[in-house]
C-alpha cells in the first residue's frame, strides 16, 4: 500500500548548494532522497520540496513530503533519516498525510527570519547565520517601513530575474523588525513571495535603517513598481525559511513572530 | 616603545583543538599569533589568553594580551587582524591596556553558557552550539538546582582530573536555568572555576531535570567532596565563554545574565 509521508527539515545551509537537486553540487534535496533510498531499499526516493531554498539559506522548517510502500510507521521516519544524515540536516518530524497533500501546492504561507549582526565586527558565532552591516541601524523606523509591506499589494518590483512567478500580488500577514544585543532580526509571514523577495526586502531595511532610503521606499516601489526604488539583495547566509505553513497554522505563526529572533524559536 | 593591547576574541571552536597551541592540531591560540605576525612582520608575537577552552569549546569573548613594538594604533588591531582570521574567528575589540594587565592573572571573573536542545531531534542550526537531550526536562527544577551552588563553596567535587589548580574554593555570583523553546540555556557567573567545571554543573543539571539526580545533588556534592555524586561531563560543544571579567565588569556581568540565552547578548 502506497502512503503519503510528510517531513520537517531543518539545514545549516552553509555547505549546500540549496535545497534542489542539482548537476554539480551537492544540495539538501538529494541528501534526503539518498537517506531514504537507503532506508527504503529501493534505488530512487524522490520527493518534493515545499520551498526551493537557494544555496546557503538556512531552514529551521523545509516541508517535502514522499511516496513510501515500506511499512516503517510514519513517525520513525524522523528517527531512522537522522541516523543517516550528516548533522547539518536533520528531520524534525515525519507524519502520514493524505494522499491529495502536496508540500508545495497546499501551503498556506511561509515565515522567513533576515538576521544582521550589527556591530564593528562580524561575529564568530552568530555570523554563520546572519548577514554582517557595521553601520548603526536604526531600528525603529526599520520596523516602521516593514509594516508597510502588510496587507495585499502588487510586489513586482520586489523580485529578481529569474523567478518563474506568473502573479505578482501577495498577501504580508505580519512583519516587524527586533533587536537584541547586536543582533536585528527581520520576521515576515506570507502567503506566498516572489523570487529572492525577502532577501530584498532585508536589503532595503538594511538602507532604510542607516537613512540611504526614505523610510517609505517601500510603498514607493509597491506603486512603481519598479526594482531600483529597493535595495540591494541581502546576502543568502542571513536567510533563514523558518516555517512552512498549511491550512490551520495561523497560531502556529504568530507564535514564530512573538519569539522576535531566529534562535528563540 | 613597548605597548600592551588586550583583545576581545570569539571563535566557533568545532573546528579548533581548543585555545591552547598544540603539536600536532589548530588552535585558536596559534591562529591569532600568526595574524598578529603577519601584521607586526616579525617571526612570532606571543599571546596571553585568560582562558585555556577545551577543545570544541566556543568563546564570545575571550581575552587575550600582548605586547608589540608597531606603531599600530591600538583600536586598529581589531579591523587588520579580521581580514588575515578565518571567519570563524573575529577579534571583536582591540584596546591598550596597563604594562601591569594580564589577560589571566587580572581577571576577577567569567560567564559561561551552557546551551541544551531539549526536543525530539538535535538542531541542525543551533545544534553546532548545543548539546543535545531528547527527554523533556524540568527547567523549574534545575534553576532551583543551579541556586545552590551561588555563594563561597569547596568545589573539589566538580572537577575532572587533569586540572592544575592548588585550591578549591571558588565563589558563584550567579547561575540560572532558563528555557526559550526548544532551548535551554544554563549561565553562571563566577569569580574562578576549575577544571571542566562548568561541563560538570551542566551535565548534572541535565540528570536533575529528569530525575535521575536529586534536586540536591551539589549540596551534597559540595559536602561530600565526592565526584561521584555529580552527574556525567556534558559534551564541549554547547559550552560558550560568554564574557571575561576584569574588575568594575560586574555590571556587564548582570547583563549578559539578564539576556538568558546565548544569542541574545
Amino acid at each position: 500500500m502506497t502512503r503519503r509521508i510528510a517531513l520537517r527539515i531543518g539545514y545549516d545551509g552553509t555547505n549546500y548548494a540549496g535545497w534542489q537537486n542539482q548537476d554539480n553540487a551537492v544540495a539538501v534535496q538529494q541528501c534526503v532522497e539518498q537517506a531514504l533510498a537507503k532506508l527504503s531499499k529501493v534505488e530512487r526516493v524522490p520527493i518534493t520540496g515545499a520551498s526551493r531554498t537557494d544555496s546557503g539559506v538556512h531552514a529551521m522548517g523545509q516541508v517535502a513530503h514522499f511516496d513510501t510502500e515500506t511499512r516503517i510507521p510514519a513517525e520513525k521516519f524522523s528517527f531512522a533519516l537522522n541516523t543517516l544524515l550528516p548533522p547539518d540536516i536533520r528531520i524534525q518530524q515525519s507524519w502520514e498525510v493524505d494522499e491529495n497533500f502536496h508540500a508545495r501546492f497546499s501551503t498556506a504561507g511561509k515565515v522567513y527570519a533576515y538576521t544582521i549582526v550589527n556591530a564593528p565586527h562580524a561575529s564568530a558565532m552568530l555570523g554563520r547565520y546572519a548577514a554582517h552591516c557595521p553601520v548603526q541601524l536604526d531600528v525603529e523606523k526599520m520596523n516602521r517601513a516593514a509594516q508597510s509591506i502588510v496587507g495585499v499589494h502588487d510586489f513586482t518590483a520586489f523580485m529578481a530575474s529569474g523567478g518563474t512567478s506568473k502573479t505578482f500580488e501577495r498577501e504580508m500577514k505580519a512583519a516587524q523588525v527586533c533587536r537584541e544585543g547586536s543582533q536585528i532580526c527581520f520576521m515576515v509571514w506570507g502567503t506566498g513571495f516572489l523570487y529572492n523577495m525577502v532577501r530584498i526586502l532585508a536589503g532595503t531595511l538594511i538602507l532604510i535603517g542607516q537613512d540611504k532610503l526614505p523610510e517609505d521606499a517601500f510603498t514607493r516601489a509597491i506603486a512603481s513598481k519598479n526594482r531600483l526604488d529597493l535595495g540591494f539583495t541581502a546576502p543568502a547566509q542571513g536567510l533563514t525559511l523558518m516555517r512552512v505553513l498549511y491550512p490551520g497554522d495561523e497560531e502556529k505563526a504568530r507564535e514564530i513572530m512573538r519569539q522576535k529572533l531566529l534562535f528563540n524559536v
